[in-house]
């Protein structure tokens, strides 16, 4: 499906109760097998070791499972149920320790079908009832839309199905999960986003981003899936333009970082992410985590940094419709003191 | 620790990887020693088999994993990290199938110790800032109230710590505690109630009433802890009066009951329990719950159903503190049509 | 419509600019004329003076403005815009001084119509999405219940509309609106409870109880309206048993009160209600009030007064439909220290 | 009476329960004496009329009542009580009745002092214990920063109190209130935003911007104050960097528009604008309208829409710190059908 290096082979005998042995190579090639996937956060053996500083060139499948091939192919009867937003890992970061962060800088993402996906799934949607919103309402229809993925002028078009309307969306690819295995011995699903980060379904996890993660146990456990081509703010319908991907990762580890919630950092921003509910409580912990991380690393007084965060924050309010709502704070980095967050890794890790 | 039938040193021997054979005796005893306390929901193996029908007679130890001993114990000092309330358990219920669901009766619960425990967590609690409202306060002073337990007057001794006043309340025990291993693969933390059960904090699971549990999992992996003595409405500071308890349960099955969540039953009451954030959709997972489990079970119209929920209703909002908040409603039998619901378990169960 | 005394059409002459002079006599009766009514709390001139300490015999209209008269009438027709919880009031309390609280104890509550009404709105209620819980789901059905009220055995007839079911409920009669002038100049709609009290629904402002409002402008302009005959917990559908009421109250003034919220006091429980979304807020509202409350009273430390409402506090999740959501908290007097809050004026105003 | 600046000290006289008589001319200065601020929306008569087709010149106080001269005065302290947001109106629009909307296109925005103002009040903000998420902590320290307002560099001077950090920030002057009198006689303080408008604290509201407002009362009775010149998503501090304004303002009137929510236009983007709590449900307000809007307005599948602004919005997340929290969706007008919302007014008013 895509092409690999010799070794591929070797690591996709994996329902293996040992685990490949760490590579020592600088890139790593893994393409899953499907039956290799996986559908939640924490709870399954390793895929294979990376040693920081590994680049990853990898392949995720879309959030449908590749269940959903053409527009008659409805998601909630041709999904099996719980292969929600299937996952490529996990992968044992070596050396990462509970309290550690792994540092993943997203090089490349590429859609990996000449098709994207959306759709609505009865009693999912910021604008329905759902199972957590219980209301006595009927759920409205499912309803599935094919977007035409055209790579040369990097869109896809959405097509009205039951109206007059075709306009063609500018791409901008990301991974709807990032996450590692969570704490205290819990395993989510990957439908759910929290504090090991998981289905936050943020455009910031984007190619040129860092993403920090708080390592809960040893190797971390990292996965990446749920790719999505574009994606407005709250994903309202349920699902943004979904597609398999073609993924290059470097990955690192940042010892005793201690974070409570995922990081990201790019360019111009640094950033963090909360996920919970109500939507309040998902801003909350961003800008508390983005308030707090500024103060100390600038050694800035607390209030001081509130105002500052106050005055110069921009905002995703990534998705209101999972189990728990993301919320992702920025703060442009040029209205802030001299000097570099996470031991300045954003810049080792990024491509010229 | 607790004195025991002649079998109770076979079922101990728990860390095996094969099960306890199902026990055919109608009574089953099962102490368990602290090394076999679990704290998941899911995740881990039967410590035994039941048959449905099985009397268990057991205990739980208490939320603080007996760890907290004397009024100088520290809670957050001397618990090891994530040993929040210890599970005994779990209990492969034979024969139980996904959609099923398990009808635990609860026949006896007394305190197990001479005292109980109440404190306050930093950063735990409804009216301090907390992880998932993230402010910038300073915690509060993590403080620890000893209660005497005086089983003869059936009361515990509330006594201030840095104020006059000393009280005595009645005991009204319960399994703080009571789930299933969670669907989709989840093993979630103790501290956690959900759809599977779990730390519901409500005192509606007390002697004398029938829990209902949806089953998710191959013999349900039924578990309970976290006693509680006394405790008022949204346990607010964090904690009920905490105890070891011993407890007596009867377990039943019901075939393809198909429940989205905890339904409670006692001899005046019908109960539907949901847990989420924020409150208000815990609420409209409970409201929502027994307002369609009447009109199914009585052949009514929806909208007759609300109207007469709407009017019947009484609620316990039970705990505000938890990762998720839990509502339980209840509506009164009284006031139901004739017949009975879950085909007459709870009639069939108690006992008189 | 209701028999009154001979000094009643005096009153009555009420459009008039200049007030009616404060009444010297300790009872005062006021029967309002429908063009009298009003429904905002704050925004009018005041119907009447009364001195604190006069007893009020009075007459309150239904929810739906009177206008629905028979299971024909349509209450989105029939009700003119923004005629819902009509007031009887407002009332100048001479005296009364912002800082100040009315307390207003509750001596009988009747059924002043031979039938009750409860009905389902189009985008109101707890299970529905609302204007505030905006979706794309067509509004429920609008659909009305009409219930026979029994004065002589004290009850009211649920007959289901589309199902066979007829059950006697018993009647709990109480004000589902009392309040008074919000702060800041602020005017409210009639559906709104707030820190003024207001729609509150809930069944705790019953006879033989107090309630405690604070002051806000010279003369707190204190109305009622809304009278229940039952509601159960969350007043899901919308509406309680909906009732024209004849009311008698006495009212007496505290000075310097200093109150933020509404409170109640009955022989066995003192009160404080929260108003607001989400409904977590509501509650902490609440409980952080009656902490406080009971803290400042009683001369308690803090913590002390959280860990004793923490293990004794009932609740009542009165409504979860109206703009606000309102929760009242209870603490059971006899688990407080010895004396009296709100300077014994319970005590003082109950009738034997 | 007035045209412009010779005859301004006429309209300055008003109290006067007469109102000054509609404007023929087509561009009209007011500017307030401190006395005619007002401190609600509604509840007070009109200052002047104005015909549609209107340009106002006008000035604006700082949301501090311009009590605040040095960064020695304490808010809490200099600002006489319910004195926030004072608005400069309101105005009477000749012809607007119930139904129309408002059309406020916002020409120019420029700060009237060489400095501006941001603070942190004692239980306000999004990261403190408030009055209405009411915890046990103690306030956080009430702290005022002062910002030198440079105008030829269009930056704001960002200076650390107790830390040592300095940066300029540029600004982007907005009206942080922006409404009319609410629907159903109510009146509300100038700290809230909700259907009507009023304090959205969104920078939307900036020049270039058309501003669509529901008519609720004969009149409108629209105003403005409260001027950010820079603010980021949240406003988590509780205050923006605050100014007074000098504004001018082309005002028009839409018939029969039938607006629910507040809707904002510039060249690029179509928007909805929600207030309320919980977040969510201020998100929900805001999304829902738009995609109806959208759905109606070019005769689309109401999926289809929902699909379309899933795919396409952005997100402002304008504050979370006011009584209502305030959600601005945004859709680009490139990936809409052909056509003009609005029937093309913002076109119109449009300056080049």
């Amino acid at each position: 499906m895509n092409t690999k290096t010799a070794s591929l082979k070797l690591i996709m005998l994996l329902a293996l109760p040992s685990l490949v042995a760490a590579q020592n190579t600088s890139t790593v090639t893994y393409i899953p097998k499907h039956e290799e996937l996986v559908y939640t956060f924490g709870g399954h053996p390793a895929k294979m070791h990376l040693t920081p500083g590994t680049t990853l060139i990898t392949w995720t499948e879309d959030c449908y499972d590749g269940a959903v091939k053409s527009p008659n192919d409805v998601p909630s009867k041709v999904i099996p149920p719980g292969h929600d937003n299937p996952q490529t890992g996990p992968f044992y970061i070596d050396g990462a320790e509970p309290g550690d962060a792994l540092a993943v800088h997203i090089i490349k993402l590429e859609p990996a079908r000449e098709y994207a996906i959306s759709s609505s799934f009865p009693g999912f949607g910021a604008l329905t009832a759902t199972s957590y919103t219980a209301l006595l309402h009927e759920p409205l229809e499912e309803t599935v839309w094919f977007y035409k993925v055209d790579k040369a002028k990097n869109t896809v078009r959405y097509q009205a199905l039951k109206s007059k309307h075709t306009v063609d969306l500018p791409m901008r690819p990301f991974l709807g999960c990032i996450g590692v295995a969570p704490a205290a011995e819990e395993v989510r699903s990957t439908i759910v986003p929290e504090a090991f980060g998981g289905n936050m379904d943020t455009w910031q996890a984007c190619a040129g981003a860092t993403v920090y993660l708080p390592v809960n146990v040893p190797g971390a456990l990292f996965s990446i899936g749920d790719g999505h081509l574009v994606e407005g703010s709250g994903e309202i319908i349920g699902t943004a333009v979904e597609s398999a991907m073609n993924v290059t990762l470097k990955i690192e580890l940042i010892k005793d970082a201690h974070l409570s919630w995922p990081r990201f950092e790019d360019d111009n921003y640094i950033m963090s992410a909360g996920s919970y509910r109500p939507l309040e409580d998902a801003a909350r912990i961003a800008y508390n985590d983005i308030v707090r991380w500024i103060a100390a690393n600038y050694s800035m007084d607390l209030q001081d940094a509130y105002e500052l965060v106050s005055q110069t924050a921009d905002t995703d309010l990534t998705q209101m419709v999972d189990p728990n709502y993301t919320v992702v704070v920025k703060v442009p980095k040029k209205y802030l003191p001299a000097g570099e967050v996470m031991n300045g890794m954003h810049r080792k890790l990024r491509t010229k």
